[in-house]
């Protein structure tokens, strides 16, 4: 299994969309894959038209940085025009902002999802919240360790 | 309103991979705005990685062209270059296949919906069966500019 | 795990260089995982500038895609301009070529191989024949095939 | 011979491998040739999906540009509008980063190798590491037209 099966990204969603209901905001939704190819994209009645966009720009972040979004703001403050050039290299902009959280199991990195339509503080509350509820890991190391043997050895 | 509800694009969704579901294959499925941004986005577990973007392609091209992405083809074929031309000018590509069906009411056109996944003509009897069933109007005329009457008057 | 092990990923390419190496050509070879991400790329000595390019949008096409390129054929024959369209959606090009095969090990993607630098048919019979001895799948379906239950809801 | 043969590539990238392990982080490693083109890319297991870009991208910037990543700072900080443009005008990303090297014997540049997974320092003192333990040049002018004898008689 490369990524979230759609019925744990339904969760997901209906999940964040609680949270946002609770806030009094309309927020999109997006869960993507290992890829950060869609799985399942939802923007809530009220919702501003590119919401649906920055969500899945943010969930794509997460997965293929495979860490949370937030993370990344350091990079991106301290060297600017090279983050810029890494945020093009994908199918979908790398993001370094509030509201990407990534899908990990044990070390095993299966997606992301991403929230737009709140403050960047409510993005990432309700990411973060959703994630940590429905189980997922929230421990990310600076930068990806390795693993045990170099060069497939082992 | 100037989209369908995100309970109506559930219920568009939901009765896609019902659809989907019987013929035995896995699609994703896209439901957009009158202005061509997505409202939801659902991929059936086993479907392709690039699915969601095929379906939002289809989805945004029955919306912003008004008419179903079938009814395209005698452009694309008749005048390749400039359909390709006008493809490139929106934010997403304006594909000329089947299986993206525009969601109208009355006179109104309120978004569009794509299927991908199946063969062409699975993509097209999905969409086409769940636009009709859910009581969208399935009548276009040939080009918006053939209407017999013009500003929507008729 | 989303994606071959680099091991696995040298021993494809090692295997293609010898097979390349038996027919007298040079030929680039490339492996990337399910996201059709680059798990690594080699280029023999001799073989042209481009070749590590083609390989790579190969094996991501059949990754992606989750069939062996040459299945893409039909397709693009058939409807050129919207395959065209499809082929531009993602970060590397979708190619409908001979040479690219998808890494199955029973319904599970893990990724894709391609080759390019012999002939169409010599970068074919390379792909398929290392896949085979190194025991992926090489049976796929027309159309990728729905699982047990639609909406995740089994 | 313009550019590192396929075994001097490998060499490089198990070398690199090995330092990154003993720093307990997995990084891509990238080899080009005096073009830029890639003549070896891989990716150790646990390597985010991006460093294989990232890593071909300092490669071919250290190949094209014939200095380290490094030595582009100060002309990115210090005319930034411009290097971006120059940035785009090749067929990778230019960046002005650690872990970027050329690989130069004598006067002449035979490629470059670029480290992406680590921190930037880490990603410099592996590729710097590499170039000089295989003994390739790692004296490079501030600019080419800095050097004290035109083309290349010095």
């Amino acid at each position: 299994m490369s990524g979230p099966t759609l019925k744990e990204a339904q969760a997901l969603i209906e999940a964040a969309q609680q949270r946002a209901f609770d806030l009094g905001k309309a927020v999109s939704v997006a869960v993507v894959d290992y890829g950060g190819y869609v799985v399942a994209v939802s923007r809530m009645d009220g919702a501003r038209p590119m919401t649906p966009s920055i969500a899945i720009s943010k969930a794509y972040s997460a997965a293929v940085m495979q860490r949370p979004t937030a993370m990344l703001k350091a990079w991106s403050n301290g060297d600017p025009v090279f983050f810029s050039q890494v945020a093009r290299m994908g199918h979908q902009p790398i993001v370094a902002t509030l509201g990407g959280y990534t899908l990990k199991r044990g070390d095993e990195i299966l997606g992301g999802v991403g929230i737009a339509g709140g403050s960047a503080e409510e993005d990432e509350a309700i990411a973060k919240g959703v994630v940590e509820a429905a189980g997922w890991s929230t421990e990310f190391p600076a930068w990806a360790g390795a693993r045990k043997e170099p060069n497939g050895n082992g």
